[in-house]
């Protein structure tokens, strides 16, 4: 090991700095990696379980090898700024892309393999890649997207397997691409002289990735990342997420999608800290379980609330010994849901954010004097999105019709009074690529503007309610849909639930909950169920955000992080009621 | 609370800002504190038992809003840039003075209380300070410093009592300084608009504070401290020191003095995870063991090896039931002294830094392998100094020859060349304020050199040897006084040893040991033990390395931070040659 080592270090030295001035160095969170391999080459920094079902560990060493080797060859290859794309489950290869793009100085962007083949052609255009590195489980959707209409786009393809025959059969199948097995092979140190062979420094405030947003409201746009921007969100993230107990250890359970805002930092934060990343191909409840109780030493994971409600709902679920630390964001969670993550030993680590925040930018920060309250209270203060994050500034709520014209005015802070969420700081992304016009609008009088609707509390935590195109306006009131969601879901017979506005000729809007039962619902007889949870919600709620209409249904649709997409569900409503007036019209008429 | 609470967010609120980039925000660690005041505005921040004996406690809301205060009055009385001394031990003025200058955009220069007059007087006048922060109890020594000689000097007296008659007393003295008290009486809310009263954001590459070398090679050297520069800093103590435990909280307890290095960034670390800093005024080995024992919940504090020997060897040491993280630096800690450490359940952070790094700029990370280990091994593995610090870059040893030309041509990794630790990245300061010579000396080639001597493990971890001045060169070979000093203090007897060179005509310098006794050496005859002790030390040193001079001493000369001045006990030991040569010289005229 020891020679093994020596010669990684070389590789890694920085090049000759012609400053004088050994401050100025720039941020930039590829580092962590090589830095890892220095400290602790043996620590198992990936395991993964691939295709063909063989079970893939790797040390840092050899990560910070496969990583620089790729480095090498990107820089061989492609000029300068050149987008590489990613279209992948949650794999080494995508681990070992997302350093070596970045010591490259090149851009990553990473597709969610979710969308639809037009989706997937709308990111491909926007992004501009030059190549696409890409699963062979997302090979298919991929072709059919592009078509015949990208000929020079150069797709690497990763079997995820080192079988021979997984290769064998690929090219009997006809396919002409490199895979990735092939490209990695190529890499060896042989190839390119020594010195060259290192992360290069890369200006911190160039892009390094390019991220999508979920594409909730509208078009998904592509999110500029900088390595500044990156570095600060990583360390907030180790921090915040407590990834530095030493005599814990850090083993990561990827549930979170990589490429979602390269998983809000978490490749970078615990690569810091010498960490595990365990890879999952995919959501899978037995699998999670099975990986939090077979004694594999799982710390941490992220997920949004709707996995953790999965997780907390499946048969295998039990209490934990040892306590892992969720965080948890991506749509606010309700207090019964946090609720239940701590009797199982799942410690939520509540944060608010964006894709165009590197994820988190918020926390709700556990104060001690709120053991004193009851549960109901106290896992009510819990749900709240609460201050900026270590590394970023305040998160502001202001007057959301002035802030469109960039003019900022605080709104109340009196738990009331409703506004929008405005950031700043260095995790705040750097514009949206090519859209100059989208990113003047967004960042109006020098804030982000998240969309986001909340109120601001007088103890200064701010409270998400809801998605500015989510809220519901009835007679003129506002319905927080996360609010009437929270009430609804402590009823024991319900596993989750989305309130969606759907149109009413009185009142413009009014609140219809759609809702997941939990067995002991579905024996019920329906029609007794549903004025149950109206009395149950009665109880809870004004009388304007009372559901009236409830559907209970098998599952709801979702984004790839777990974000109900409540605009499909507004939709369909929508055009029920249309129908149903057409319908109505025709009977009359 | 909540209307105060509301009153103070609206101090703090940022400025208008012209720019319409949100992520381009200046890193200021200063920032941490209205932060630590938004997010929980009653978490205890200060604890301090002041001079009248009475004992001070304030929340972070209080503290936010003192130092808000103070920052404001900077800014109205000096204009930018203007240097500001403190002169005082750990107290409340202390830490609020630190973010209250950094706040306003001035500069802050604390000075060491143990140095003579003549030496403080060069620290005021390297500074150019146009006012000095003193405690009471350094009056004196600040006074006979100045002499008549610093007419426009402003003096503004801590009493560190809220107690009338000590104010009396100290006019009944004939001072007409005013004191701190007063001045913080004077900074009322009513006297400056409410949306002039923020932390505003300050250019990150601004120096905000001058640190003093300790001087052991010279004359001390003021080191520029940046916004930037400290900010990466406190985030790489507070999470590699793990501050961060939500379960745990963090009750830091203030051994290390805040005038030495800003207290190595712990007043932002700490402050950052809304710990709570337990003051105190001078190194008192029964009150700290209270602290440690009395229920006080201590989780941390920092200390030089020396002073750790010290609360290893007192009477009333015992092993604590919760761990304490001790980050332990200045000087290499002895395997013997990790050892009794962590059977106290004080738990060593081993750090490594300079005044010109902010404090700690490398770890020794401990490797799950070493439990493998014998005791012997895995201590001594833990006295190496290790990898560069979470937010640094990795620290190199390189030919020390060369290295003084600007060539960086690094030593061969085999644990036995010895070479000079070079170090980069955002925590090396600026320069030397004023020295434009001595800082291009120090970064030549781009690196800063420390001056220390290590050697480079074949694993990649560094371990200092020695200071360059140190080293002892006996017969054309290099003794590490160190290495020297690490193998005597196994010995039973041994509470604390320094090693040096002393003149000797046939091998140019040969090393001589000083050593402070255990009850059970004293006991010992004198000759018998210093048998004993060279034969112990024959064991296991070269022949060339074992002392064949030992002299029993009750202390040692040390700097404030704890480093024994090996200078001294040089000089005064080739005083004691020379005038023996001059002896011989007569005897034999």
């Amino acid at each position: 090991m020891a020679k093994r080592l020596h010669a990684l270090a070389a590789h890694f030295r920085p090049p000759p700095v012609p400053t004088t001035q050994p401050h100025l160095h720039e941020l930039d969170p590829a580092y962590f990696l090589p830095r890892a391999a220095a400290i602790e080459p043996a620590a198992i920094a990936i395991v993964h379980c691939d295709r063909s079902g063989a079970t893939v560990q790797r040390d840092y060493f050899t990560e910070a090898d496969r990583a620089r080797r790729l480095a090498a060859y990107f820089k061989r290859r492609y000029t300068d700024g050149t987008k590489i794309g990613i279209l992948a489950p949650n794999t080494p290869m995508f681990f070992e892309l997302i350093f070596g793009i970045a010591g490259s100085g090149r851009i990553q962007a990473a597709f969610n393999y979710r969308l639809s083949p037009v989706e997937i052609r709308t990111v491909v255009e926007l992004s501009a890649v030059d190549v696409v590195f890409v699963d062979i489980d997302c090979l298919d959707l991929l072709k059919r997207a592009l078509g015949e209409d990208f000929p020079n786009l150069e797709l690497v393809v990763d079997l995820d397997s080192e079988r021979e025959e997984d290769l064998r059969d690929f090219r009997a199948a006809g396919h002409k691409n490199q895979t990735y097995g092939e490209l990695m092979a190529s890499t060896g140190l042989d190839k390119t002289p020594f010195d060259k062979l290192h992360f290069e420094d890369q200006p911190e405030n160039n892009v390094f990735a390019l991220a999508f947003t979920s594409g909730t409201t509208g078009k998904p746009k592509a999110v500029e990342y900088t390595h500044r921007g990156m570095y600060m969100a990583a360390i907030a993230g180790l921090t915040e997420s407590e990834c530095n107990h030493t005599d814990k250890g850090c083993r990561y359970l990827w549930t979170l999608p990589m490429f979602h805002a390269v998983g809000w930092s978490y490749p970078f934060a615990v690569t810091a800290v010498r960490g595990t990343h365990v890879c999952l191909r995919k959501i899978d409840y037995t699998l999670i379980w099975h990986y939090l109780t077979s004694g594999q030493g799982i710390t941490h994971y992220n997920a949004a609330p709707t996995v953790n409600i999965q997780i907390c709902e499946h048969p295998n679920a039990t209490r934990l010994p040892e306590r892992v630390l969720v965080t948890v964001a991506a749509s606010p969670p309700s207090p019964s849901l946090l609720k239940r993550m701590i009797s199982l030993n799942l410690i939520p680590v509540h944060v608010y954010g964006l894709t165009e925040t590197y994820g988190p930018i918020t926390r709700c920060y556990f104060l001690p004097e709120w053991r004193a309250h009851d549960d109901d209270l106290q896992f009510k203060k819990m749900s709240r999105q609460g201050h900026g994050f270590l590394t970023a500034q305040k998160a502001r709520v202001v007057k959301p019709s002035l802030a469109d014209k960039g003019e900022l005015v605080d709104v109340e802070r009196n738990g009331k009074e409703l506004g929008e969420v405005i950031v700043r700081g260095n995790t705040c992304m750097k514009g949206y690529h090519g859209d100059e016009q989208a990113t003047q609008k967004v960042f109006a009088g020098g804030w982000l503007h998240t969309g986001d609707l909340a109120v601001w509390h007088p103890d200064g935590a701010l409270e998400v309610m809801d998605r500015n195109k989510d809220i519901i306006i009835s007679g003129g009131e506002n319905i927080s849909s996360v609010g009437v969601e929270n009430v609804i879901s402590a009823h024991p017979d319900v596993v989750e639930v989305a309130v969606v506005g759907v149109p009413d000729k009185v009142y413009g809007e009014r609140p219809k909950a759609l809702i997941i039962l939990r067995a002991s619902g579905i024996a019920k007889d329906p029609a007794t169920l549903k004025t149950e949870l109206i009395k149950f919600a009665r109880g809870r709620l004004g009388g304007f955000e009372v559901p009236r209409e409830i559907d209970f249904v098998n599952e709801l649709p979702k984004t790839s992080t777990g974000k109900i997409k409540k605009n499909e569900l507004r939709n369909a409503e929508r055009l029920k009621f249309e129908l149903a007036q057409k319908a109505l019209a025709t009977t009359s008429g």
